[in-house]
């Protein structure tokens, strides 16, 4: 199949399956600047299945560095606040939401830690408002990704740049199914796949997971009333979609109090360009007390400095060390990609829709039972081949989840 | 002088004489995807001049063209609006707003008339609160050009691509005082001739304007407070811009219901990638009664359909022909090159910058005077080498302001 061909079956798979785009929907749709050609096939699906109308907001990663490079110290606490809002009216009034991923992961490596974190901050309390209509599921969504220059060539340093591409086009193709005989119908029996699991792990009602390994020996207690989710999810607006291409996840909401133990991260966290190495963390009663990481330990303690809750889980997911991501053997750089190959927790902000009744409760009920709050949600990887996973009951009483990264 | 030291040049000039952009300012920048090369340089120099952010809003014509070839009929109601609304808060917020123009304007040429029509007409009246406070000079904006290949194309067709582009600069940075020694001089001398032609206009209070040359014999009365401008402006916030670079006119608001005769414009009109040959018009009580074309007449009728300020004026402009743009000899295809090439007449909504006390004035007290309301304003061409124009007293003796398209 020629690459134009999968370009196109991945525009297709992006609108049917992560989307499920309903005629008459507007859809909003975020990309880097080199990912036109994507947006043009997706673009076009869209219309095709019955789209109002597209909007594309492009990114150029130049124009962020000219930030750096000249913007006066003080320009780092704004953000378009005007167009996130604008954004969730969007949203609010009905449209569905895709973003393109592939954003060079190492673009402002070498830029101010302080103006990063700054920026950061001031980007999320701006796009809250937006990203909590996503996050709750009150619209259809999803990410999938674009093989960009300087992504590929931060994996692939060796190669050249052609290759590069090549190599990282091949891998997302993969991961994304399309290089299956029927995308739609892969993605049908994963999706089923995901839910058998889900259903499972539900039915068991876990008080705590117990995930032990090299340098491992954490126990995370689960939040009252959790759920198990993965794959495809039901958006309020009762339209089905598949909000991350690739998935191999099942996940679930922690206790913010009752996180206990040593945890060391078997991948390396790429966050907002800056490669942060062999994390090692200690949690007393949900929080992280004491973290070290062997690069970009600076940055790992301005992140848990954001808030309160940066310091706390809010997810906790359970990727088998088989998963296909995780067979390719290759480091992406990318959540999206990475947290798909191991097992791991994210710090911040948990998902309402990971806990029974959650996108409807109150916020202090949310909290009383155990749901974190946080401007950020950093996912970062603790499963291995090497990882075990057992499950706590109440009483005391555990039993095998994992073996060597495997579901038992 | 190489081409990247111009497209340089061209870009400060875009944000220290167009915008004047101010320490601190927040920038919206709208361009075509083509132009990203002068959005970087913009953007580089917004943040020298001290912007706190410049959020740019790229669009792509192929996006457009697929939503005429594959969505659904319905869809050509919609427009962005939470989009426009998200603008809108910008510029009430502070912003600055800068537009890149050179998008195709034969994009739709080849479109359903009535899609595009809808199109627009939905675009209007979304667009309408963001585009008040910008023709209103809440903020300081401006527009500049950038030579697509599209666009130059169209200007040049018998010329390879890269010679036609080449050749489309060349007039670009000419007419944007670019090729001057120093650019941002030639622009205040340029705004000092406008502002003694203004002022000298401002003190005769014409009560009309008589146009006379080839099929031409045209009244415009003039409202009641009118006020000539032309070159830099002082928005609201304080600033100083120059609202079109380039910009040769000097032009202020006709009264609606006193405009009669016929009139036949000089030069073809291009309205959303139609363009509208030889218009003949006849006007009565300041409403045109009859209008004629030899080309793209059933898109005129279906403008003038748009509301019933559409059949009136919204603005009159003297340009003398010896203009530097006229002196080119090219048709731009491009109301901001065109209409700055010989004097004109706009079809619509009046500026109520161009009525003493304008912009606080109710729409009642406005209309009162003359001013025009619609949701379309559409300049086209009137004035030629053979074009005279009288400036007319209220006791009906007159004077000749311009003699075979020169001022007197």
């Amino acid at each position: 199949m020629t690459h134009e061909a999968r370009l196109d079956l991945l525009g297709q798979v992006a609108v049917n399956v992560g989307l499920g785009l309903r005629p008459g929907q507007e859809l909003v749709l975020t990309a880097p600047l080199d990912a036109v050609p994507l947006v043009r096939r997706i673009t076009e699906h869209a219309y095709k299945a019955g789209a109002s109308l597209v909007t594309t907001l492009l990114s150029d990663d130049q124009a962020a560095l000219a930030r750096y490079q000249h913007a006066p110290t003080e320009a780092f606490d704004y953000a378009p606040a005007w167009l996130f809002k604008g954004m969730a009216e969007a949203y609010s009034g009905g449209a569905a939401r895709l973003a393109i991923g592939g954003d060079n992961p190492a673009l402002l490596a070498d830029q101010d830690p302080d103006k990063v974190s700054r920026a950061n901050r001031a980007r999320s309390v701006a796009y809250r408002p937006a990203l909590e209509l996503i996050t709750n599921f009150d619209i259809n969504w999803s990410i999938v990704s674009y093989a960009t220059p300087a992504w590929a060539a931060l994996m692939f340093p060796d190669l050249s740049a052609e290759a590069a591409v090549a190599k990282l086009w091949d891998a997302i193709f993969a991961a994304s199914r399309i290089d299956r005989d029927d995308p739609v119908a892969a993605w049908a029996e994963h999706n089923a796949a995901l839910h058998a699991r889900t259903t499972h792990l539900n039915a068991k009602r876990y008080d705590a997971l117990h995930f032990t390994g090299p340098g491992t020996d954490l126990r995370v207690g689960l939040s009252e009333g959790h759920l198990w989710l993965g794959g495809a999810e039901r958006a309020k607006n009762g339209i089905v979609c598949n909000p991350n291409i690739p998935s191999e996840e099942v996940f679930t909401t922690p206790h913010l109090a009752h996180v206990d133990g040593l945890v060391r991260s078997t991948k390396p966290l790429s966050y907002g360009g800056t490669l942060i190495q062999d994390i090692a963390v200690r949690f007393q009663d949900g929080r992280i007390v004491d973290a070290t990481a062997s690069a970009g330990q600076s940055v790992l303690h301005k992140v848990l400095d954001t808030d309160d809750g940066a310091r706390r889980l809010g997810e906790v997911a359970l990727v088998p060390n088989s998963s296909p991501i995780s067979a390719s053997g290759l480091l992406f750089y990318n959540t999206l990609y990475d947290e798909n190959a191991a097992s791991h927790i994210a710090i911040g902000q948990a998902y309402r829709t990971c806990l029974e009744g959650g996108t409807t409760a109150s916020d202090e009920e949310l909290a009383r039972r155990g749901a974190n709050t946080s401007l950020i949600h950093i996912d970062w990887m603790i499963g291995s081949g090497q990882v075990d996973v057992d499950g706590v009951r109440t009483d005391g009483s555990r039993e095998p989840v994992m073996r060597a990264g495997e579901w038992v």
